[in-house]
């Protein structure tokens, strides 16, 4: 489980990034936003969906399942809500085009709503919701996804595992930010069990027939299940309500697979809510409550004495600094290729 | 468990409420939302936090924990904000109030924001949601609530089972609406095992000292599980900071509990999220999408064939339009009691 690692500086990551998008005919100041995305994505500790994606987006692009230069148009059809259509770019660059919506919404009218059609995955949630929240805002972020889940009692991939993140912000500290899918155990890790002939914990997946299954093979073949039974397939079924059909992306099944068809659009679809914090209470009140509420959950007796209880995203902001200040540790493997790639 | 019910029309139902309300000081106007509110939990088969609650509504006004005459005030701190001060009235009336700011804000600039503080038990989310489904608007509703779930890795109640509502309207049809509360059972499900001196499930909740129990009376005196572990854990902080915390609101430990200290304010919080749906697709398309995605969803292969796939909410717009029609049922004890209140 454990790969050679590699350590970088975060700039130097993000130059290596930007370097292999450009040979992909990505523009340099796209490639720089989405590099934006994904180092910060490496440096929660996020690794999954940060710069190793650079690989399977660059595939795309050459499958033409991406656009490398997409016409990305932002129509604000009120003064707190902006449409984007992601002319199918890179998920990361209409993310941050969504994300400078919502701002200039919610710095206009206290409140900014974007929703983004014609994109695709578009990293973790949370480098968003940190970034909203450096900004001042809170901010609600959900994106649709390919189907993975079935529905609470089908049998049958309909649903996405569809990510969704909270910020709040902390001013003069650390923001505290949730960032969730909401299966109960994420498909790599049924791949990695698979991959080494292991069973799976009861509860994480159903096999095809929609049978709870141990077997990693058979969840593979069958489905993820939804956390918390029909309270997570609720949530997922609003996210992609909220994100995919309201936002006038592609829903449900109609969301290609990014694996199975690498050349056709996915069209998935993202919200975002920002709600101007300023506008609710000075800074130095505002920092203050946030103190209180931390202090009450971290003084909370623990089940086990080596283990406080934390934050959501706690956890996190720790590799964010500690990373920032020592590097970040790669996959020496990843950064390999990305290194190839580069040059 | 089946107690006597009898069955009444819903117009009927309202008019005892108000007369009940009215009786405790409460101003016809004021008491006509706050029954609007609790006869549409009824009419979704929402029982335990319908017309119930009353009683207790009524109880906590005579010992002097909630106003009868609430001076409630909006101020509009932004053209999509608006922070609501409850001053300390029935929670259903503070929340019809900030619906109806939140309306106002989302006519104005497509999306209105509503925090609401010094409030109290608002009912469930579903009313809220289904209100603004019907004049047009995509709705997030939350609430935080006095403490019963312990912090992931916790032993001590620092955490409400704080409920959120989402809906989506449907032009010409129902909306959909997802209304849930984050921990893995509700405590009434709980009380009712210990009364029955029957065991709980695993998982539902942990012992004082945090470690998980099926002992309904040793579950009593401990805490709720959150749902999902750590992810029903951040989705309850989440919801405190935006309904509790950013409202200006009580939050965790300082939310009053509401059957111990009942002459003490509780000053919850609530956070109404509106989305002017007219703003985003014309009425004709938007129900041809939710149609699509309706059909998408009932034609999963069901697990059990005798159990199809549902949408959330489905089986609560059942109920409403079955007892809109044939009247409501309701337990027989709360119609003598409401009866008995209100002549």
């Amino acid at each position: 489980m454990s790969a050679p690692t590699i350590t970088i500086a975060p700039d130097a990551l993000e130059a290596l990034v930007v370097a292999a998008l450009m040979r992909d005919d990505v523009p340099e100041a796209d490639a720089r936003r989405v590099a934006r995305v994904l180092v910060l994505a490496d440096l929660f500790g996020l690794a999954t969906h940060g710069v190793s994606r650079v690989e399977s987006y660059a595939g795309r692009i050459a499958q033409g399942g991406v656009a490398a230069r997409p016409p990305i148009a932002t129509a604000r059809v009120a003064p707190a809500i902006a449409m984007i259509d992601g002319a199918n770019g890179l998920g990361p660059l209409v993310g941050m085009a969504a994300l400078d919506a919502a701002m200039e919404g919610a710095r206009e009218t206290g409140v900014g709503v974007a929703f983004a059609r014609a994109s695709n995955h578009f990293g973790p949630c949370a480098p968003y919701n940190y970034l909203a929240a450096q900004d001042g805002f809170a901010s609600i972020v959900a994106s649709n996804a390919s189907t993975t889940i079935a529905p609470f009692g089908g049998k049958g991939a309909r649903l996405g595992n569809n990510p969704v993140g909270f910020g709040a912000p902390r001013p003069g500290g650390d923001p505290i930010i949730l960032d969730m899918a909401l299966s109960v155990a994420a498909r790599a890790k049924i791949r990695a069990a698979a991959q080494r002939g292991e069973p799976i914990p009861e509860g994480w997946a159903t096999d095809a027939d929609g049978r709870p299954t141990t077997d990693a093979k058979a969840a593979l073949a069958g489905f993820l299940a939804p956390m918390a039974g029909h309270k997570g397939y609720g949530l997922a079924v609003m996210i992609d309500l909220f994100a995919g059909l309201l936002s006038g992306a592609a829903f449900l099944t109609h969301v290609k697979s990014w694996q199975d068809e690498p050349g056709e659009p996915q069209n998935l679809g993202h919200l975002f809510i920002l709600i101007d914090a300023t506008r609710l209470a000075p800074a130095d009140a505002l920092a203050a409550r946030i103190a209180d509420f931390a202090a009450i959950l971290h003084e909370t007796p623990p089940a086990d004495p080596d283990h406080p209880v934390m934050l959501p995203g706690e956890r996190e902001m720790a590799a964010f600094h500690r990373q920032s200040r020592e590097g970040i540790r790669l996959d020496a493997a990843v950064h390999a290729r990305l290194l190839a790639r580069a040059t």
